[in-house]
């Protein structure tokens, strides 16, 4: 169960919550044994989408980031997302994150407003950097959620003078000649990796150097089998996995693949008690979580 | 210069700041004397699009509303904007709108993880207004900034038993069957405030109580014109004013007209100092700003 | 039940069909009663996006132009509708528009390589114009169909140098400043037809010179009084009938209202046979028809 | 330069035509020459998108059509794609390929008006292929262009039953959990030929038969190339050729990479005169053509 040779495997996690719909740290450390134990997920992505990070408080952001650092501490790499629609509370984040020895933070394009151009966006994501110099950093690339249409590979023309501990991209998008021209630009120690989960095979050979995803939560050890095929050429296999993943994520879509479905079928399938999202995400109605989990023991064996 | 009657024109405002890029409270006076004396508007908008609402600290928005409230009173209405991405921080600015005395609140659609529902907007909506129970509620509606797709009919239709102080929408979005919708559900007491400012004259015979917009601040007093003129029947003028704006705006959009262009042309027209916008928004360059400004004193006399 | 004062009304025409799909030249005769006796509507529109245009042969696009140019000689204006994606087809339309003797043509934007700028449209209408050099030409501007995002206005900019019988344009769209700057810019022996049924009369004060749809087939004498009550500055009374036409669309919706539920509302509203539509189009379900039925005539008696 | 085994690569053919416009049958067997002995592809996509197809007339189409079927006898397989907007035109083109002896025909989606269900779809390509029921037909998936978003899972899901003949899919997209749903489905004997060229190294793992586009034209043997170092797992050599590609395209992107673009640097690398091509689209400027033509030669030498 350990991870792959040569290619990260990140967990974008879920927030844990009460059934009252607070921040509930006491599930962190089960989260952490299983993500390790069972998964053989070593990295996770904190308070990104998955974590419903922009339905949190700035303090909860704070909470929740710090309970992940200190309880991970020597089990695993912690990546905390700190984009925020506001520059001012980005950077409030950042620093925090440094505070509490992050092992890296990611931003985001902000999306309120958008930045027009790669240059208003590298302003923006210098600014934030600016807060926590010796922080490695990562760009967050999720256009479909942002609407933010700059080519990743324009953002990271050059980040390098802006941001000397600029360190990869999460690239959450299906333009994958965008996503080869970041390959190609990157020097060798960038990590380039790749967030659409359903589709992870196909930037494998474009040349990700890992991978990251909501669906690690409960794929990661399938995930791990998938990149070692991959690795020793064995595509054959690789692709069995990716079509077992595709087929669960097909089915799921048919009742609307949300957050709140996500997160049931996570607390379905690892038995920890991370609770409903929180609104405007409505909680997965009962019979559609059967159904998804039945598909997903139907798929999949333990490893 | 009096407002229009029967139609309110509410001016959606900018947000001052110093060239350091904070804060500065100290505009607000002769902005409001700006807007009372020199265009007619009554009415204010206060952290919403305009006023870069999502890129100031819940902190930052709870000064700003506080002055504008504290410094308006007797002299105009003030609706302050509370939407946030976070349910929380939209109730804590709510709940601090209701103990300044805000004559109403109002609530855009979170977009992060987006509402997939009427059913879930509202409840979204209903919290928040829970925070602050004795408050009137406008629904703010602008998909093209959201991207959240639920008509606002299907928002607001039964919304007045679950937010008895439901009291109108601001509908900035060009579906104007949606907007007749609205109007035809909606009871007498409700404001339909009509926010695509280019094509404020095509919401009025559709049943429009008024207009909200950014453009209001420096084209005020011409649009209570034209709220007059249709008022009154005489269609020539109030086209003919329509136009005027369309030409402008149009004029504006050659230089893409963001927010930095609009604010520096409020900069240019009113003599005030609201400063550059914040990031991740550009400053608009001079060369452009030159041009929008010769053209608008070329368009518009004063009134 | 004669024409609005001032304002032309247009039906855009459904093809009549054969059980078997095939063209029904028979059904013309009585269409044109129907719409010029019952619905009070003396101009049409044929072979537009109502006829399926582009699923017919350029041979039975000649035929049925050919069909409506003769029978509606007297009795109707007959603008043929001859864009197609072939350059050289449109103009073979363009040609036959004229020795049939139709009174316009009108051409959409081309959108399989979709034109690029306003140039390239602007040079290829001036194309399909040349083949008809003395017919009235109308630009079909309809967006959502095409997805050309080219503003009506700069397409029209300075057009009548290249195409001196041009006339107006079929404006199919929702952004009322572009129609706006349209009407601004035109010439006074233009029409500007606004082509939105549900949101007409909000083109009525920027300037539309009249209206043009599919839905003015079966709703023309409620639109002629819409139209009236305008002109006689009784909005009350305009907007009433605008808000029933809203309230059928909005019905209609909900079963998906695309052309099949059109054709069918038509069929079951005039008693004519008009066919089911063609394939890639579906035959509306019996119930869906049925409910839609009885909301048109619970909400419109006959004029 | 034989084309790599176990993948079939076919180029996307221009349609070659005189300065005058009208199509040039004489520089077709030029043509398969160039493509057979320099580019090393044996298999052509005839009257599709690169070949502007919807831009010629029905009788253009079948005269281009039998031109490269006579001509390329022996030489190359050639499938002619016979989609057009209506029905009637496809099955008479169907019927004519086979009359000249096609290898196969693909079809796209009609979109003027778009079938709004898989099952929709399914009906329009079964009634198309009844009209030449012995030809193996493929599915033509492009939903950029179409703006058809059934997925291409859904149309090929049962479509044995209904086209015996059916034979593949040319798929034209960027959603590769649809592309790997296609793959997982398909029978041995069908052929998934992807057809994004930029990212084809992403969609070989995914389980791709085979590349088709437009770039083969005047890439073919570097593409074969890259086919060949993915089968012997040479992954470092196929990226290389793949970020080759890439830079060429994104290069061309600043300067609009549409039809005109790629016809003209097709006519500088092959010496061939295909002509400028039809409006809507417009010729290639000097210029942009001479910057293009120099990066090609910077990026790609002889094969």
């Amino acid at each position: 169960m350990a991870p792959a040779a040569g290619k990260k495997l990140v967990a974008a996690t879920f927030t844990p919550f009460t059934l009252e719909g607070e921040v509930k740290l006491a599930e962190i450390v089960p989260y952490i044994d299983y993500l390790t134990k069972k998964q053989g997920v070593n990295s996770v992505f904190v308070n990104g989408t998955t974590g419903e990070s922009m339905s949190l408080t700035v303090e909860e952001r704070k909470i929740l980031a710090q309970e992940w650092c200190e309880k991970a501490k020597g089990k695993m790499e912690v990546i905390v997302h700190v984009g925020c629609m506001s520059l001012k509370d980005s950077q409030e984040l950042a620093k925090h994150a440094a505070d509490i020895k992050a092992d890296a933070i990611a931003v985001m394009a902000p999306f309120f407003l958008k930045p027009k151009s790669a240059e208003a966006l590298k302003l923006y994501l210098q600014e934030v950097a600016s807060a926590a110099p010796h922080l490695p950093f990562y760009y967050y690339h999720i256009p479909a959620i942002t609407g933010v249409k700059v080519p990743a590979r324009d953002v990271i023309e050059g980040i390098q003078e802006r941001i000397p501990t600029f360190s990869g991209v999460k690239f959450s998008g299906t333009d994958l000649m965008d996503f080869g021209r970041c390959v190609s630009y990157s020097p060798p120690r960038w990590s380039l990796l790749y967030g659409v989960d359903e589709q992870l095979l196909a930037a494998l050979p474009m040349g990700a150097n890992g991978a990251v995803g909501s669906t690690y939560n409960y794929l990661g050890c399938h995930v791990n089998k998938l990149l070692s095929a991959f690795e020793s050429h064995d595509l054959d296999q690789a692709r069995k996995i990716q079509f077992k993943i595709q087929e669960l994520l097909s089915f799921a879509a048919n009742f609307g693949f949300d957050l709140g479905v996500n997160k049931q079928l996570m607390n379905d399938v690892s038995g920890l008690l991370l609770g409903p999202p929180r609104l405007p995400v409505m909680p997965c109605p009962n019979d559609h979580a059967q159904a998804i989990k039945e598909k997903y023991f139907k798929l999949f064996t333990e490893c």
